[in-house]
C-alpha cells in the first residue's frame, strides 16, 4: 500500500510567498490579451486604453427642442419690442440632438417662442452657441476613455458605442482545469447510490468560485485511482489551461497519486500546509502554471481555493481581492485550537442586542452545510492556542450586513417546526433564522448567557408530569420572558420500516440482538428516554448504543433508516419524512422561551404572526405527527 | 408639430411610492418560479426551499485513513501489552471516505498501526464509533439545506449535489423590453455617420444595467418614429416581457408620443420628474407590469433606471437593494442647485491628505463619460438651494474604496501625456489617476487650495520669456512644491486638411470668412493667444469666434475636424491625431508642478518612476510634436 505522512508542515503566509514569488518569477502574471467586441466586453478588463474612434456629438447639435437662429437677427429683441423671424431663412425648427447648420449659431428654447404662422416671435436676445452642444462635448476623437487593467461595465460600453468603438483589447479570461479524481465518484446523486459511493461535489463548488472569480473552469471527467489515466489527463490538462486543479481526495494515499504525478511532470513546492482545515493541499508548477492538489472535503477544499486559487486568479486579471469586511464579534464558548498551526473557524454571525456574537459552525471539514451557513470566518493565527468565552475575534464577513442584522437566533431543541417558522420569516419578513442544535437544556443555558433571541424545549418534569415552565423559572427567574406553545408531538420508537426486529416498546431495548442510537445529553429527548428507562427499571447499561448520540430527530431517524442501528426515539414527523414504522409513546410539549430583553417589539411581533399564520399550520398539518390544540397559546410571562 | 411640455413635477420619493403601491396592489411582486438543475441554479434564488434528498455520508464512513475494528476487540491494549488484530478477521483496511460494514464500530488511524504480515498491532484501545462519520453527520435526508428566496452560490450548489437534490425551484428571472425609439437612432457608430444621425448606446448600457441585477434583458430592434410602429412593438413586448423600457429621446416630441402610446394600451402615473437630470422620465402601468419612459440623455437614463428599475426588478427576485458605502467628502466648489428638484450630482473621489475631496462632473446629462469617470453620486435635496465651497456632502460610492484610495489627482492644463501617465500608472502600479481640465491657473488656484496632487501648467512670462516659475512663486510662495518639466511641445495654428483657407499666420485670424475657436479663460493656450494677438496689435473684438470657448486640445481639433469651426490654437499632437494641417508659432515649456506635502512620498517616487520610464517616452514619441530633451528634469525645487 501507497501511503504518505505528511513531511511538510509549510506556514501559509511562507507558502502563499513561495507560491506567488514562483509563478511571478515564470512570467504568469504577464499579461495575454484577445480582441472582443464592444458588445461581448462586460465585466472584461482592458489590456489596452481604449481610445474614443469619433467624436460625439460629431456634429454641431442642439442641446433642447427649439428653434436654431442667427444669433445676431435677435440682439434688441424684448417684451416691448418682439423680433419677429421668418421660417426657412431666419429660422428652423430643431429638436435636442438635431444637426445645427452652419449658417445658424445659438437655440432658442420651444417654451420662449411665440409661433404665429410662419413667424416666430421672440422676446429675448439669444447668445452665440447658447443651447448647441459642440463638437465633442461628450467624447472627442483619440481621447482616452479608460486606461489598461480597467474594468468595463454597462456605462463604459455605453460610451465606447457611443465613441464609434467597435471592439476592445481585454485580457484573456484564465482557464482552470478541473479535475476530479476517485474511484468511489459518482457524477450525481440519486436514490440507489451504493454505501463508498461519494457525489463529487468539490469539482462543482470550485467550477461556481471561478466563475464568480471571472475565470473559465473547465471541468474534466471523473478520473479512477489510476495512475495512468491521471497522468494522462494532467498532461492534456497543462496543455488546455492556465492552471490545473486536482481534486485529489481526502485520503493520505490519494493526494500522494497527485503529488508524484505533478513530481513527473514539475515540481511539488509545498505539500501539507500548518492550517485547518486544508492541511494535505498541494501547490505545484508544471510547465510554468500553477497545479494544485485540493483536498477532498469540502471545507479543505473550499479553504484552498480561497487562500490560494483567488488570488492568482485576480491578479491574473488584474482585479483587485476584494478586501472583506471584518467585524468584531464575541465568542460565546471557548475554542481551543492547536499551537503552530492557523486555523480557521467559520461562523455565524447575528446581533445580540448591541453585540455581534459569532457562533463557530461545526469544525469538521467534511461537513459541506458549514460553508452554506457560515456568515463568515475568524482566524486563530498558528501562536495562539485558542479563545476564552467572552473573547472577542475578528470575523471576515462573507455575508452582507444587512442580512446579519436582520438575524435572529434560536438556540435549543431541534424541531421541524423550527425550520418552518425560518422559511415563512424569510419569505414574508426577510428575517432569517439561524437555528442550532443544543438540546432543551442548551437551549436554557443560551438564554441565560442571552445568546440567543428564543429556544425550543421540550423539558419533561418528572414530579409533576408538565413540560418547560418549571425549568426556565429555575434558570431564568430574574429575566423578562414569554413561553409560548409551539406544538404538541408524539414521541416513540422510530422503527425500520416493516418492524422486522418485532419491537414492541421501550423494554425491548434491552434485547442483545437491537442496537440503539441515542440523542445528546441535555436533549429533552435524552430526558424522555431516562424517564421512561427509570419508569421501567431499566438501567444504561443494558442498552446496547446508549453512549452512541445523535443530535437531531432527523439523524436518529436516519440511522436506523440507512441501518446505522435498528432504533432510535424520536419525533413521528421525522419518522413520517423517512417513511420508517413508529411506535408512539407520549405526548409532549414544544415551546418557544422568547428572551422579551433581546428581542425588539417588532420582531417578536413578527414571530407570533408567523406562528399564529395559518401558513405555518398548513405546513405543520401535512408533515404530520403535530398536535396544534394550543399552538400560539401563551403558557407564562415572567415580566419580573 | 406635437409639442409636449412638462405639467406635472413629481418629487422623487412620492412618484416612487406611487410605482411601487400600484404594482403590490396588482400583485406584481407575487413569485413566479420555474424548476432548473441544480448544475444550473448559481445565482438564482430559490422559490421554495431546498430539503436534503439524502443523508450525506448516507453511509457510515471511515473519516481517516486506517484500520476499521471491533472495538472490544482493542480493549487494554498498551505499550507494554500491544493488540495483535488479524486482517480480515479482526480488521479491514479503510481509506477516508470508505464504508464501515456492520461488524465493525471503530476506526484506528493508519498513524498509530503498526502492520506485521497479515497482523495490525494496536498499542491504545478505541473509543467505540471513533473516526466514523455517522450516517447524515453532514445533511440529513429530509432537512432544509436553504429557505425560500435564498441566493444560490458555488457551496450550496455543492450542498445540494451531496444531498442528492437534482433540482431547484427557483424564481424565475424577470424578462425586461429594452425598445430603443428614433428615426435618428444607427446601431452601432462608425466612420462615415451622417450629421444627426446617433449611435444607440443607451439601450445597450440598459440592458448590461439589468443583467447585474439579474434580469434578462431583450433588446428590440430600433424603433422609427412612427406611432403606428411603436404602438405594435409595445404590444409585443408587453405580451413578452415583465417589464417594458422605452428609450424615448431625449425630446418632448418623442416623450409624447410615448406617453401617449402608453396611455392607449394602459395608464400613465408620472410623466415628469422634479428631480436633475431625468425629468422627463415616464412611469406608466400597462397589463398590470410596468412600462418606462427613459429619457435620451444617458445620465438621465441611468438614473431613473437606478431610481425605478433596480429597486422593481431586485425586488422581484426578492434581492436585496445592496446599501451602497456612504463617504463624507468636502465639496471644493460652489454647486448651485434649484429649489423644488431633487438634483444627483455624479463625482469624482479622492484623498487628499486626510480628506476626502468630491470633484463634481460635468452636470451636462448628455455627457455619457460623467458616467464612467464618476466614483460616485451626492444629492442635493429639492429644499436646498446647493452647497457652497467647503461644505461637505454624504456620496453614495459606485466604485470601491481601494480604488478611491489609491487616487492621484491632477487638475490643470490638459495634454495628452497626462492620458499616458494615467495608463502606465494604472498598468504598472495600480495607481489611478483621475485628471480634470482647468487650464494652468485654474491648476495653479488648486494647488493653492489643495485639492489636487499635482498641476501640469503651461503658463508663459510675458516679461521673461520663461515659463511657469514666475507664476508659482507668486502663488505658492508659501508650499513646498518641485516643479518638473513633462514635454516641450509645438503650439500652432491648427487648420483644415490642405489648409483650404489658405491661412498664413496669426494676422489671418481677423479676416471675416475665417471663424476661430478659442480656449477657456485662465487656460495657458488662451494666455499664449492673448500674447500672440498684443505682439501683432490685434484686439480680440478683431476675431470671429474669439468668444467661442473649448476646453482641451483635443476639442479644438476636433471642431477643426467637423467644421465647427475653421482654425484654432492648440498642439501639434492634437493636430496630427485628427489628420489637420498645422502651422507651428511658438515651442513651450509643459512642466509639472508637484505640491509635496499632500502626496506620499511613494507616490512621488512613484511618479517620478514613471515619467522617467522609456514607455512614457516611447508614447510620446510616437504621438509626434514633443521635444522631451528636458523630460524629467527638475527645474525647481521650493523647499521653503
Amino acid at each position: 500500500m501507497d501511503r504518505n505522512i505528511y513531511i511538510d508542515n509549510v506556514p501559509l503566509d511562507k507558502a502563499l510567498d513561495l507560491f506567488m514569488e514562483r509563478l511571478d518569477r515564470c512570467d504568469y502574471f504577464e499579461p495575454e490579451t484577445e480582441v472582443v467586441d464592444v458588445l461581448n466586453s462586460q465585466g472584461r478588463v482592458t489590456g489596452a486604453p481604449v481610445f474614443a474612434q469619433k467624436s460625439s456629438p460629431h456634429y454641431a447639435a442642439s442641446a433642447m427642442d427649439g428653434i436654431a437662429v442667427k444669433a445676431s437677427l435677435t440682439y434688441g429683441a424684448s417684451e416691448t419690442n418682439p423680433v419677429s423671424l421668418l421660417k426657412g431663412r431666419d429660422f428652423i425648427e430643431v429638436d435636442t440632438g438635431d444637426y445645427i447648420p452652419r449658417e445658424f449659431n445659438a437655440v432658442i428654447m420651444i417654451e420662449d417662442v411665440n409661433f404665429i404662422d410662419d413667424y416666430a416671435q421672440i422676446i429675448k436676445p439669444a447668445v452665440p452657441w447658447q443651447h448647441i452642444r459642440s463638437v465633442g462635448e461628450d467624447l472627442v476623437a483619440q481621447e482616452m476613455i479608460v486606461p489598461s487593467y480597467y474594468k468595463i461595465g454597462p456605462h463604459e460600453i455605453a460610451s465606447f458605442l457611443t465613441a464609434a468603438v467597435e471592439t476592445v483589447e481585454v485580457l484573456k479570461k484564465p482557464i482552470v482545469a478541473i479535475i476530479p479524481t476517485g474511484t468511489e465518484l459518482v457524477d450525481r446523486g440519486h436514490e440507489n447510490m451504493a454505501p463508498g459511493e461519494i457525489v463529487d461535489s468539490n469539482s462543482r463548488m470550485l467550477e461556481g468560485l471561478c466563475r464568480d472569480w471571472g475565470a473559465l473552469p473547465v471541468r474534466y471527467e471523473i478520473v479512477a485511482d489510476d495512475r495512468a489515466a491521471l497522468r494522462e489527463t494532467i498532461e492534456k490538462a497543462k496543455g488546455d489551461a492556465d492552471m490545473v486543479i486536482i481534486c485529489s481526495g481526502s485520503s493520505a494515499g490519494r493526494e500522494d497519486y497527485t503529488a508524484s504525478a505533478i513530481r513527473e511532470f514539475g515540481e511539488v513546492l509545498v505539500h501539507g500546509l500548518a492550517t485547518r482545515p486544508g492541511k494535505p493541499a498541494i501547490l505545484g508548477i508544471i510547465d510554468d502554471k500553477p497545479v494544485i492538489g485540493v483536498p477532498g472535503y469540502p471545507v479543505s477544499a473550499h479553504l484552498i481555493f480561497d487562500l490560494f486559487v483567488r488570488p492568482v486568479l485576480l491578479k491574473k486579471q488584474r482585479l483587485d481581492l476584494p478586501e472583506p469586511e471584518k467585524l468584531e464579534c464575541k465568542i460565546p464558548r471557548k475554542i481551543a485550537s492547536p499551537m503552530g498551526v492557523d486555523e480557521y473557524i467559520y461562523v455565524n454571525v447575528a446581533k445580540i442586542k448591541n453585540s455581534y456574537i459569532a457562533y463557530p459552525l461545526n469544525r469538521g471539514a467534511g461537513i459541506s452545510t458549514s460553508l452554506v451557513k457560515a456568515d463568515g470566518v475568524t482566524c486563530i493565527q498558528k501562536d495562539n492556542e485558542g479563545l476564552q468565552a467572552g473573547d472577542t475575534c475578528i470575523v471576515s464577513l462573507k455575508r452582507s450586513r444587512s442580512i446579519i442584522d436582520q438575524t435572529l437566533v434560536a438556540i435549543g431543541s431541534h424541531d421541524m417546526s423550527i425550520d418552518f417558522l425560518c422559511d415563512i420569516l424569510n419569505r414574508n419578513y426577510g428575517i432569517r433564522l439561524i437555528s442550532a442544535n443544543a438540546g432543551s437544556m442548551g437551549g436554557i443555558m443560551s438564554l441565560v448567557r442571552k445568546e440567543t433571541h428564543f429556544s425550543g424545549i421540550h423539558l419533561l418534569d418528572y414530579d409533576t408530569g408538565d413540560y418547560n415552565l418549571s425549568y426556565l423559572k429555575k434558570y431564568l427567574a430574574d429575566e423578562k420572558w414569554i413561553l409560548v406553545n409551539l406544538v404538541k408531538r408524539e414521541q416513540g420508537l422510530i422503527l425500520k420500516k416493516g418492524n422486522p426486529l418485532n419491537i414492541t416498546g421501550i423494554k425491548d431495548l434491552t434485547r442483545k440482538d437491537i442496537r440503539f442510537i441515542n440523542r445528546q445529553k441535555g436533549a429533552g429527548t435524552r430526558l424522555l428516554l431516562d424517564y421512561l428507562l427509570t419508569k421501567n427499571h431499566i438501567t444504561p447499561a443494558e442498552i446496547n448504543g446508549y453512549n452512541r448520540e445523535e443530535y437531531t430527530h432527523l439523524s436518529v431517524a436516519a440511522a436506523v433508516k440507512n441501518d446505522a442501528c435498528d432504533v432510535g426515539l424520536g419525533i413521528y414527523a421525522s419518522a413520517k419524512v423517512m417513511e420508517l414504522d413508529f411506535i408512539p409513546v407520549s405526548e409532549e410539549r414544544y415551546d418557544l422561551c422568547i428572551l422579551v430583553d433581546v428581542m425588539s417589539e417588532r420582531n417578536i411581533n413578527i414571530l407570533f404572526s408567523c406562528i399564529n399564520s395559518q401558513e405555518f399550520k398548513n405546513k405543520l398539518t401535512a408533515s404530520g405527527g403535530y398536535n396544534l390544540e394550543m399552538c400560539g397559546e401563551i403558557i407564562f410571562k415572567n415580566q419580573l
